[in-house]
């Protein structure tokens, strides 16, 4: 359980870091959308080891395959099924991992939880399982770019203590892809990039915040109560690894104001409701209030660090662990496209269930 | 849609703050447990307006009928039927509302996504809709208590800029219950309800921080990937009105810390595999590791305020808006009950998910 | 669990037979629709025990109150609570049952599952929990009439060994209503009516079929695989207290003959794709064809006899049973209601879903 | 959406006939569990074409191979990834089929629905689907058998109108695979091959019935309400490709029978609460009594026939249509693993439900 994700666009993932692959079965895709396995692979080639200087240099193709669910090009409505084939194992770079667990990592919990784990890069709770994500939210992102105009834009903003500049406006995608770290700051980039580095060279590891907007949601996207399009994203987004907070609008900051300097006042604009001020982040009672969404998402530094730690082995021995080989010194920058396939899953799947109850309910009760 | 929370242990609440009532239907109580209505009256007394001079003089009673699934004073494993019906009903004050769309409320989304809405009060976008919730929780935290030893605690952490001081351990309820804003720190408490006070006589709002806690929870709770605990629980509080945030352990200051500081290290105490710090959270990859469970919610300024206020109405002209009435000049003290019940549902249902695949989960209720 | 049917649609039944009360909670219905009470009870009065002199004497009104939902007449798209308060309650006449099980009923394997039980009137295993369904449904049937122009319409079309003639067409309401069994070949009811009335003074029972046409529906409603039309009636049908079999189109009688007999030729009809025969019975692959869609569900015979029946106590002692009190000689009359209702309620999340991914899905992708 | 099944251990197949092939992700499977790829294969090879005189001489190997979800032979708990290759793809024989609708097949409803299909040997809403279902239901076979000595056993009970004799007892597995037909009974067995090979020398094909028997199940399985034992059952074999009908113990035979010939005394056997008669069928209100379980399934005569038949082609115009090519004249021996699967997974969820609910559904893999 708890490896699916949505209500009608639904995505399954599985696979483990060292088995023989990993993938994703996506039930609900509409059919007749043209969609190639190069466009997915863009998305797959954001997320992938070895891509600069500053992530792990684990070398790992990630070819996708299209198992099933196009016919001539285009979707059917009936199941896709995404093949990556694991390449780059070396098992015996994780000898140790076998006898010891991790600290701030999942070994210990998922040995308390199933009685057994596979070792070999962290099975299941390697980071590589977001792979089915990132090529599912691919489609997800294609369908809301052209069929409603959305566009959904997720970039570093901070790493440790050093935040970028205030955006003057949505940023644009080659602003975000233009430095290694994935922040549109140019000057914030550089100096996160040395911070990433110097890291690095210690043994070390940090973390960071990552922004995401989305443009183009129409007013009514969501629903009241447990399923609000916040909780929704909240949700999404605590289920990376690694993320610890999430907030939307002002979030936190937000605490420290009034009720009468929080408020967004609504005004008329070009014909439309809208509001002069967006500290509600895009959504109020749960669904979209035509303004830019907007939320913003912790990330720990990087669990794993080649300094030794203190830890305890399976046999319930106290001991040390250094680790050895190739590993992220900061995953904020393979994040950006993971954020932005999640986001994508959630708004689509709220688009395909309000479709089900108004707009697209096609006839008259009136 | 969006009504309903949980997998197994799965409840709908329904209702409106100004119709006939509000309830909630449980599906999946395990049958034998001994409960009273009189023991979830106690839960929604905590939540009921009325209760102090902090919180909106609406008198309610908030009496609970329970209408089905017992028999002889215990559950009998089919649904669970609650009612509470509503009684100070006063619509009138709510006629402004009926042409004027209140800023950062859901009048104008609900307007947006459904083409009408009940402006009673808020209709189902009050907060009256978590009566549901807490009685739900009440059940939950009592199973919870009786058949796992496992004890939630929330309470309010800050109220604007006011925090209370670092706890010492676990704070006791009695604590937490001894004033009115709900902070088991005294001074900081005294503080907070002169703010509350302060900004009420303004016509004007705050907001703040609760933090929730959880004791006595097995390490492998929770499942990988989509349904981490802290993925469900961040749903969870972002589901609740007028939150805007969530963070699970270090969250967002954790990302000022590099790994070598962040990380947890194992260690061996009274023979179990303990942490020697909890900047996790009490959960690694998803799932428990035994720690204490700690994470933080964050909630903006009440939306209602007496002042006047910029809007719009529903005919699409500017105008002015300034509530009339009897409102919470902070939804802190209120939200403590709710956060507590809406953790205990997150914890039970992963609980009995997990007892279907993992014999470590099984609790007596006999 | 298992007291939720539909997906968008989606309906939670709660309450025992000498409770407090049934009722049902609506998840999903689409805003604006007008309903008043008055047109649900029409419902609830075909269902309703002392109808008519060949069903059960039990006086219950079964009067229903909306507790939330609509708002000046129409839905507002929020859930919609209903409740109907038990009245007619004579707990001492099912003493006998809290020591005895009821052969064929549902109490040895209640008590096998909970470990406890409702014994009065069956609790929760009671037909009684119908009630809600037929509430539910008919809010689904005035949506399919309204909006679709969908028409269902079931009939009882044999008891024991008698059977209806073949029907000339879709029959009307008024010739199924026409009498006490629901039968719209007049003669064929007549002899129904007397054989229950004949089994009755013999305090024995008897059971029958029930036919179930729809009318209206367009092409391409339903999903392949598992949730097939056909498939998601058969759970609808086979969770109707006392029913042991389903068939669609030709059913069990359609395995006597060849492929070259059996397929529907395809024909152009008014300028449309028609079927010369309908031996599918309105469905290939799991979704409708645009022809009627038509299936049939068994009943056995009622359970609950007046005559003497072996048994055995809650002790583990054989025993004898003979029930008193007033019950139903044969369900299939107040069947009809429930099976109508249980139709519309699998339409309308099938056209619900359908609409989410293909017409309804307001975009074009090509 | 519908590509699904299951609550708890959750099933998604995927894959069209003429693609790169078939698979299931499964989600939920408890850890520990020992299993090989051969185990699984077993039961591929008892659906697979090929495999005697009186199916299809199509020639796929189906090769399994498992992707995730073992660790050293064992489940981790994790999901389930298996893909079947597509091998033996003839599509030239079916260039007709892009034109011409083949009736009583999906072609023109798919069509319907989705707009356009992949007609390539039927894509989806081909039997090869199937292959997915099978692979998962060998596990959830091996989990019963292994964790509760459940034991499913289906075998052909009649093929047009050639019926076996009455079963002596519970049928031997290698009664039932003594013969290309799968029917435990010799001499049937004999006549019904040589009806196949008959109608298949005509072009034509046959239809009839398959039973299902279950032993080793204890009393208490199964829910209340919708999700009744009989009612998942129900809708697992309306779910297959070609069934018409499903009947539960007496099913549309029990309709025929007064109250007082069908209900089931209840006795003490062996200390036990056992029925005398099973006309329940093992089932009663939705849960096993502890009696065999026994339910029947209606399959028409393969739609796909070589003798010319009337239909249209996708523009609109009558023609005529025969079927080229290689196809099974019976669709019942390859049915029997199939039914076998999906009883054995309707059954392990409800199991795993139940087990969340009730201590005494607990199973040991070790």
């Amino acid at each position: 359980m708890g490896n699916s994700f949505g209500t009608l666009f639904r995505i399954t993932t599985w696979g483990e870091s060292h088995g023989a692959g990993v993938g994703v079965v996506i039930d609900g895709c509409p059919p007749n959308l043209p969609i190639t396995a190069e466009e997915i692979q863009v998305e797959l080639d954001r997320r992938r080891p070895g891509q600069s200087s500053i992530v792990t240099p684990r070398k790992e193709a990630d070819s996708l395959e299209i198992l099933s669910g196009l016919y001539e090009g285009r979707t059917t409505g009936t199941p896709i099924s995404i093949l990556v084939r694991n390449t780059d194992q070396r098992p015996s770079a994780y000898d140790e991992m076998l006898e010891k667990y991790r600290p701030s990592h999942a070994d210990y919990t998922y040995q308390a939880k199933f009685g057994r784990r596979d070792p070999r890069g962290g099975g299941r709770s390697s980071a590589r399982e977001t792979v089915g994500r990132v090529a599912a939210g691919a489609i997800a992102k294609k369908i809301l770019s052209l069929g409603a105009a959305v566009e959904v834009r997720a970039y570093v903003a901070q790493v440790q203590d050093i935040a970028m500049a205030p955006l003057a406006g949505f940023p644009a995608l080659a602003d975000v892809e233009a430095n290694a770290v994935r922040c549109p700051d140019p000057v914030a980039a550089q100096r996160m990039i040395e911070r990433i580095k110097e890291v690095r060279s210690q043994g070390d590891s940090v973390g960071g915040v990552v922004e995401c907007r989305v443009r183009g949601l129409p007013a009514g996207l969501g629903v009241p109560v447990f399923d609000r399009l916040e909780a929704d994203l909240a949700k999404a987004m605590l289920s990376l690894p690694a993320s610890k907070g999430f907030e939307v609008g002002s979030g936190f900051a937000g605490t420290l104001l009034k009720g009468s300097e929080h408020n967004d006042p609504f005004v008329i604009r070009e014909g439309r409701v809208r509001t002069a001020s967006n500290r509600s982040g895009g959504v109020q009672g749960g669904i979209s209030n035509g303004e830019e969404l907007f939320f913003r998402t912790a990330f720990k530094p990087t669990a794993t660090i080649l300094r030794p730690q203190k830890t305890v082995d399976i046999h319930g021995a106290e001991t040390e662990l250094a680790a050895r080989g190739r590993h992220d010194p900061c995953v904020l920058p393979r994040a950006v496209p993971i954020i932005e396939a999640m986001t994508a899953l959630v708004l689509l799947d709220h688009w395909m269930r309000d479709s089900a109850q108004n707009r697209a309910f096609e006839f008259s009760l009136s």
